[in-house]
């Protein structure tokens, strides 16, 4: 079948539709995380998510959810089932979908073959098979894997078909995907701008925004993304057929930061302790941890970061009130008089965190993680945390229960901003 | 309109349909793993899911696909939009949908004028509003929420309504609607024994047990699930008409035992870290770690067990090689001559752990987790691994690179493996 002539350009810009390919997700052995990854980059274009469906490897089923599909969106993406073994269909039950055949496309064939090469690995009739695509599609080159993806045009209809391996998935929707809908559709451009919060809560962060939020041009939209102990804000311009909107998106800022200026920690999309490993590299600080309730998770947290030895010395994870003493020298009457959960005891777990092992500044955590140890006084929730540097000590403390995971999560987060504030200039 | 009658019970399970609702799951800002612990529960009562479907909050779009999914399935689970909100259109939808109206159910208002009483917060309208629900379904008691769960029975069709938050969710699930499937339409009783294992890959498992596995019974099915660095082994067995199933299925066991009791740490469903807490426990020892390239993920892995306190010291995160040599004592010589990254650097820092940790035993690892810091001696995902009790000390090299996060992860499955491994008796 030849490829049908483009239809003309929509007025709207036109729905899609995600469809997800494989018996591992309807087993629940695999979370679609593919869905939510292409749900906010097409987002981020403009286009609209109409439906998202997770279906078998069973041809029949397939072909059944693809006229449903073209039947409700312009646009139909798909992942999954484009693997070497003999469970994976998609390519067969689209080239027959579309009255099609398989064709060899050398360009992939030759790009298998380098990277069987590369690895030194004996490459198998199988893995020929994955340059056979239908002789009706673009294929879309995919550069860190061996199966390609292809684009069908067929009555009006675009359908997509990507590997469901999510590097894979995501380096094609960037590569080829995304601009050729902004391309294939005519899309306004949209710009995007991200700016990332902690210390306030979604509520009183709008309220304390209100002005600014209601006065934004009409072309400019704000989403609140909260996240554990941080707010992510979304800036989303179109087009207004004025120039610069990059920059002009940008000149809301300052007054954003008159009003919250000191919650908000990076301009651009990047975890917190991603912006304070740039503050401590910028500052040319060290840091160090001491640890109870968090047990090891602060650290991890900080060097989740690539180059983090640039900046990070160690952590003392003192779980036991032995190690409190003899590892970072708490006092032991300190914990007698106010227990190891207590800001008395967490600010010696710092200061001495900062001499033992040799950084500039360190902070630590102490609480009742729970489920349980938890007291009248101290129930499960409480949580200290403190920072120390050469001229001064801050602690802090919370009582929150949100279980013994998000208590974890939620004192890290705290302790964190707590550095953030307060690393000397 | 009356609830239809009973239709005669179909001779095959009834075939599933999950539907998630929400705005938030197309636009890519929540990820749906609900749909996969359902399709893991539904596939150990024996019910295969047909497709799951992620559908807006529009009412229209809901009801287009409440049309299509009765025609896939016989069942149709949704989650999503019960909440107490006007974009939460579930219910409305359903009652609308079925020719029925919303009306009081007495016992919820109960329930959410309880839940209001315990936390001391005052009731609004909206919140009574949770306690209407369509006249003809029953209602499922939701013991940790205040919107209930929704069973309808229509044309032969069954239809159940829950809440999107997957904690309320999973509770109506087991509560519920998993006991009410079973009974409804008198599932065969299916019996699960999980395996543990670590320390092989899934391949060479399989060529291990490949005689034992041709040997089970026709009514039991065995399901390789593999993870990083370990693999569950999933039994499932149907009822054959003969007695005590569970005790057959468990005499399974002592032949697979025979083939790779090393690598088994678990006959049940469970973390290899808590598997480790219980061994501790049972031997009574402590334990304490040493980090470098795992950065506080080995400790936080152990401490996520509740009750880790019992046998869990305290870990140090030594990044930098000071730390090394000032906290954990190990020689500067062995670090000049071997390198940071190398066994005999990495057994020093458990010998040294244990000492300054106080423990019976401790586990240290050393490596490059990347992206930057390889050579060509100790190339990116080199990584070394040392156990040490009183009597003898243990250390590993590994070399695969597999992403900083991921190398990060290999690393604490290997050490914890080491661990279990070398626990004295």
């Amino acid at each position: 079948m030849p490829l049908s002539a483009p239809p003309a350009l929509p007025a709207a810009p036109p729905d899609i539709e995600i469809m997800t390919i494989g018996d591992e997700l309807l087993y629940g052995q695999v979370i679609d995380t593919n869905s939510a990854f292409m749900g906010q980059e097409l987002g981020k274009i403009g286009l609209r998510v109409r439906q998202i469906s997770s279906v078998s490897d069973r041809a029949d089923e397939i072909v059944a959810a693809l006229d449903q599909a073209r039947a409700r969106a312009q646009v139909v993406l798909m992942t999954g089932g484009l693997g070497p073994t003999k469970d994976d269909l998609t390519k067969h039950v689209l080239a027959r979908y579309f009255g099609s055949e398989l064709v060899l496309h050398e360009p992939t064939l030759a790009h298998v073959e380098d990277i069987f090469r590369r690895f030194n690995r004996p490459m198998l009739d199988v893995n020929r098979q994955q340059a056979m695509v239908p002789a009706n599609c673009e294929v879309l080159h995919n550069a860190v894997g061996t199966a390609p993806g292809m684009w069908f045009e067929h009555q009006g209809t675009v359908f997509v078909s990507m590997p469901g391996v999510p590097f894979e998935m995501k380096r094609l929707m960037t590569d080829h995907v995304l601009p050729r809908l902004q391309t294939r559709f005519a899309l306004a451009p949209i710009e995007h701008l991200v700016v990332m919060t902690c210390g306030l809560g979604e509520s009183f962060l709008a309220e304390k925004i209100a002005d600014w939020e209601t006065a934004l041009p009409p072309n400019v939209k704000l989403a609140y993304l909260p996240g554990l102990g941080s707010v992510r804000l979304r800036l989303t311009a179109t087009a207004d057929g004025r120039p610069d909107l990059p920059g002009r998106l940008r000149a809301l800022l300052p007054a954003l930061h008159e009003r919250i200026g000191e919650h908000i920690f990076a301009e651009t999309d990047t975890p917190l302790e991603a912006a304070i490993g740039q503050l401590l590299r910028a500052k040319n600080l060290t840091v160090g941890t001491a640890e109870s309730c968090t047990g090891g998770y602060l650290a991890q947290k900080l060097t989740s970061i690539p180059g983090a030895s640039a900046y990070f010395r160690g952590s003392i994870v003192a779980y036991h009130n032995d190690i409190k003493i003899s590892q970072l020298g708490v006092n032991p009457e300190t914990l007698a008089q106010h227990g190891a959960v207590s800001e008395a005891t967490v600010r010696e777990m710092a200061a001495g965190a900062r001499v033992r092992l040799g950084c500039d500044v360190a902070v630590a955590t102490s609480g009742v993680a729970g489920p349980g140890g938890g007291s009248a006084a101290k129930p499960v929730g409480t949580v200290c945390i403190a920072y120390a540097d050469a001229h001064k000590t801050v602690s802090k403390q919370y009582c929150l229960d949100r279980g013994r995971q998000n208590n974890i999560e939620f004192a890290t987060q705290q302790v964190l901003d707590l550095l953030r504030r307060n690393l000397p200039e």
